[in-house]
């Protein structure tokens, strides 16, 4: 988010948590630096190295224990996408080729794997038993996820396994970052608790926005064809609104189950564009964000008012960003 | 090592470890436990619990904690064999099937991610950052020996990158094994630096016996190909001292450089095989396990003779073992 003028203030830290991904190379085989570098300058948001930096400024945590945590969370988060690539099959993300695209499967395992371990190495310096903890049970929580997701495609979701799946694949990590921060800043339970839901709230607002804009045909600019996790027959929540909202049309059904025929996916996709479904879904968004909003009000905000109103403008960026 | 009696005594422990590993897929997908179910079942010699609970039983650690260490050590070796098994292409290990015969890739790459998240999970439980530190530095080393290995496949080794190789592969885990399990029972920095020498040892001498059984056919009875790693162009201890009692022979470069006749590589098998490479590998394997017990020798005795002597046999056993 390199072009979002509120968060110009961390760059700086930003850039401190990419130099810290990039050494995790140091000593190793020259591959894995490749590899690192390839994947920071592929983009991404940075999105979990702010929460850390932001919510550990306004708590007034020291800066180079969040500037490590900063860069284990973006390197665990990392990690996953090495893997879900390879998962996936996909050859391109963000519009840059993937590791999976150029290396054998054989290597992005290996590299998805370093990753993990470099990102493990990175909270263990934090010398904190409880970040530790939350660290592997996040861990265990995406996977977890992943796993579920892969053996239920081509499957309808209820809205509740819906949230479920959001919360292990995105909202787990967010609310790992501003805990983790919390918990660097001695903050007090209340506190700790508060910033947790903060992070919570908006990574399922986050998901709920990617999992909208991958059918609104924003992402095709940057390299994804749209509507991909229906091509997979992975539902999401515009696609459980369009069935809610057509409870005669089976489409759906037809589409998980092979059933199709040619062109009635993309008539499917088309449908769902041009339903409520894109409505209705931003709006299930906003109501995370006025949550995350309601958990920012409840942190002191005398300390760093800058870090505050940055978490702020961020809840609110999530909703109406455009990638 | 069900069949070697001087463990005996520790086989309610490394059922407790099973237990423990098995309990892991708890509240989570079904599959995962089929996973953890079947590959419990295939067998496995569990050195690396064992291990645990005689270093833990020598030092006087208490018994929970080796059982959770003990745990998620072998779910970190475990995690690390699914991986493999997707690298190779393996279809059966232990003469059983594995996971990667029977799932997608997709399926192996979380299964094995779901197995190093609740490895860290249980570490994390020993509430040790020094443990936790060790731990990921050691996921770390594994993973990262495993690279350099897949980089480097077809070329020729020396000695010292061999010898790197498998401590980072073997050695390092059972360091961890011992070293992890002294820190539990509180041991001086002495102790901790014998029983880490230990392991360390016990490891280098394990790797290399594996090796040499690559090539004396013993494991084709449990489902592995003779020589397997020199077909996949994976060179170790017995080649590089083949080639260093043939130095005018070039079937080795040949082999590696896909430029061999066919019949070439049994033939060169065959005369490894017949070579004094196997003995001069075993002679190798011997100065280890004689360090191993120069380092015993510096544990305490008086506490609990049976774990100590467990100790010794295993190092002698790890030589003469089969398979």
């Amino acid at each position: 988010m390199k072009d979002v003028r509120f968060l110009d203030f961390i760059q700086e830290g930003i850039q401190q948590v990419e130099q810290r991904i990039l050494s995790q190379s140091d000593g190793h085989y020259p591959e894995i630096k490749f590899a690192l570098e390839h994947i920071l300058s592929s983009g991404g948001k940075r999105v979990r190295p702010a929460i850390v930096l932001l919510v550990g400024g306004l708590l007034g945590g020291g800066h180079a224990d969040l500037v490590t945590l900063g860069a284990s969370v973006e390197l665990l988060h990392t990690a996953t996408l090495v893997h879900d690539d390879l998962i996936d099959g996909a050859l391109l993300r963000r519009g840059n080729s993937t590791l999976n695209a150029s290396w054998t499967p054989a290597a992005t395992v290996l590299t998805g794997d370093y990753f993990f371990s470099r990102s493990a190495s990175l909270g263990a310096e934090l010398d904190d038993p409880v970040i530790v903890r939350h660290f592997a049970d996040t861990l265990a929580t995406i996977v977890s996820g992943e796993i579920a997701q892969l053996f239920s495609r081509n499957t309808i979701l209820d809205r509740e396994t819906y949230n479920k799946r959001i919360f292990e694949k995105t909202a787990s990590l967010f609310q790992l970052a501003a805990k983790g921060a919390a918990l660097l800043s001695q903050g007090d339970e209340e506190v700790v608790a508060y910033a947790s839901d903060y992070g919570y709230q908006l990574g399922m607002a986050f998901q709920i926005v990617d999992d909208i804009l991958d059918f609104t045909g924003e992402q095709a600019k940057v390299g994804k064809p749209v509507a991909s996790d229906l091509r997979q027959g992975i539902i999401t929540l515009p696609v459980i609104y369009y069935q809610e909202l057509h409870p005669g049309d089976d489409s759906v059904e037809r589409v998980l189950e092979g059933e199709a025929e040619e062109g009635q996916l993309d008539a499917l996709i088309g449908d769902i564009q041009a339903s409520k479904a894109v409505e209705l879904s931003y709006q299930e968004a906003e109501g995370y964000v006025k949550r995350a909003l309601e958990a920012l009000a409840n942190l002191p905000q005398n300390t760093d008012d800058q870090s505050w109103m940055a978490l702020k403008e961020l809840a609110e960026f999530v909703v109406f960003r455009k990638n």
